[in-house]
């Protein structure tokens, strides 16, 4: 059988053959190039400011910092930086641009999103107990809990005293609607823990729908929004990019659940069945929970059992399967497509000329493809 | 012996003997009952806002946030509410008031400065392991460290919001300068744990002062520089002002620390000796190891031995005697009054009428003296 998850993810080796998004399949390789560029472009103008900012804060706080960034090893000493993708200043600053703005007023705004965005990582690792970020031993297997949670709270802090400082005219707005992001994505960590603790027949599709798009939609969202506001856009504009944002996210939020289950061992490291393995409720799963499907009973018997272990888990493939059969990875991959669609939808309410809205767009087909 | 701690905290039952402060000591009853209206009028007026900001709140985080500010029980019924005192907003009240500013319109700050307060103690609980606050269980030991974490983590970002929303032209200036303590107070708390974590005769009083003013006198400080940018002041009377809160905070913390050495069971619950029996490096206590003298070896000594527990520590009384014959508690004596020496020469920068800075000088009577 074609794994298509695969192929979805894998779009720089090779057209993908079947994908969440219909359109544009013959663009594919323009915009895989179009999204590397925006990415580097996008690390290139916001590290700076990143790193100046973080250079501001006192002792311990910078020194987790730095190494919660890939800047400095645990020791204190310089290393590589491995900060990530930097898709969230990348939304930032191509949503100014699409909306005719200037990008350079943008970056302090685009840095404090990348900002706020690993405020929520190094809370969330604690929480989640995660030993492992960007190849690394998180910061507070490093440095503890107490200090990865107040590192944490400084870098919230640092992201909106940068938005205070900055004098332009959307800067109020931008902090603002960054401030009820974080409060939304609290709210989306919680619903995800408090969904594992439940029993797979007790969770519904639509709360984990809802929880993905908090947890995962709304910074997506709130990204573009700000880039909007920085381009002096209007509300009806701001609204429209926060939606492509959001249901770009939940679109990668599906995609990254297929993974979960099939695996992108090439690209993310993360080995096929690792959700399965965790009993994780992602969407496909929960899906075919939902399905009324005899698979689906199997399925929910089989995440009845407890894990044995890494390795030992012979479970796994079986699982696989009564996803599969019982609908879960189809509905991922149609509900994906879904909300792409919808993305775009909301894409071209805020920017009518499409010839503007190119950067975006490739970034969205980034996220939820993989593609690089 | 005169147990002039004692007094200091009960001069609403009669006149201090001997206090850190010098001044003013006939207007004591007159600045006891000032500083309790000027707090119950804070509280009037910033809890409808408070309640509006947290009612905005999404269903887990606002739950946790009314269970913490004693708005609601564990279960959700409604609850009498025991917020605290609000001396941060009556600061920041009482100084838009020395400056000749409108209070009404700092309400919102107010209540800003607050949440701030409030998300520092929620992961300070969390950090410190406390279990009772305010006479209930902290939050972390009802709805768990992870929600603990996140509502405090959604009211920094609320109080954020309600800056960035606030249309005042102080608001910008005070959400950054507000961000910028929450920085100093992370590692301020930062510093509290690593000090802890240290052998007594490693610390330094300069540190422990360092340390003091980071985590009490930062917040203090900012609560009434927030006040003077909404009264539009300048540069230099914001600055003064927050020197003035700081030194205040300064002497707050040290009489605080001389009342968990010899305690005012009166007022605050908090029992004699407590700081001792936690081995505690409080303010008088490293200032006693660093005297020199026969009574630092001894207490020393008796620090390195582990307590046996509650109710069981014998070396209580001799840790106390040696804390006194070494000098710390005279010297926690003179430095608190100087302190409020030096926030008194702030506050005259600041505010040359004098009969405009009683309220800010009740509220620091109160907070170094918790008369009431």
């Amino acid at each position: 059988m074609t794994d298509t998850t695969t192929d979805m993810t894998e779009t720089a080796q090779g057209p993908a053959e079947q994908g969440p998004v219909e359109e544009d399949e013959g663009q594919e390789a323009y915009e895989t190039s179009e999204a590397a560029e925006i990415l580097t472009s996008a690390r290139l103008s916001v590290d700076p400011e990143l790193r100046r900012a973080i250079d501001s804060l006192p002792g311990t706080m910078r020194r987790i910092a730095l190494y919660h960034f890939g800047w400095e090893h645990a020791d204190g000493t310089p290393a590589a930086g491995h900060a990530g993708k930097a898709i969230r200043p990348a939304l930032v600053l191509a949503a100014v641009r699409a909306l005719g703005g200037d990008q350079a007023v943008a970056v302090r705004a685009a840095a404090a999103v990348e900002l706020t965005h690993n405020f929520t990582l190094l809370h969330d690792d604690v929480i989640d107990r995660d030993t492992t970020r960007r190849h690394r031993p998180t910061a507070w297997t490093v440095f503890g809990e107490p200090d990865a949670i107040l590192a944490g709270d400084a870098l919230q802090a640092l992201a909106q005293r940068m938005l205070a400082e900055d004098p332009h005219p959307g800067a109020s707005a931008a902090a603002a609607r960054l401030a009820s992001c974080v409060v939304e994505l609290c709210e989306g960590q919680h619903a995800d823990c408090a969904l594992e603790r439940r029993s797979p027949d007790e969770v519904t599709l639509d709360e984990c729908l809802a929880m993905a798009e908090a947890k995962t939609g709304a910074l997506l969202g709130c990204a573009c929004a700000i880039g909007a506001l920085y381009a002096g856009a209007g509300h009806g504009a701001v609204e429209a990019l926060d939606g492509f944002g959001r249901e770009a996210g939940l679109a990668f939020q599906l995609i990254d659940d297929l993974i979960g289950i099939w695996g992108d061992p090439g690209h993310t490291g993360k080995p096929a069945r690792a959700d399965l393995a965790a009993r994780k409720k992602s969407l496909p799963v929960v899906a075919a929970l939902a399905s009324g499907t005899p698979a689906a009973a199997e399925l929910a018997e089989l995440y009845g059992r407890p894990s044995p272990g890494p390795g030992k888990d012979g479970d796994l493939e079986r699982m696989a399967h009564a996803v599969e059969a019982a609908g879960g990875r189809d509905w991922a991959l149609m509900h994906a497509a879904d909300r792409m669609s919808r993305a775009i939808n909301q894409l071209a309410r805020a920017v009518p000329a499409p010839e503007s809205a190119g950067g975006l767009l490739a970034l969205a087909e980034f996220v939820t493809r993989r593609t690089r």
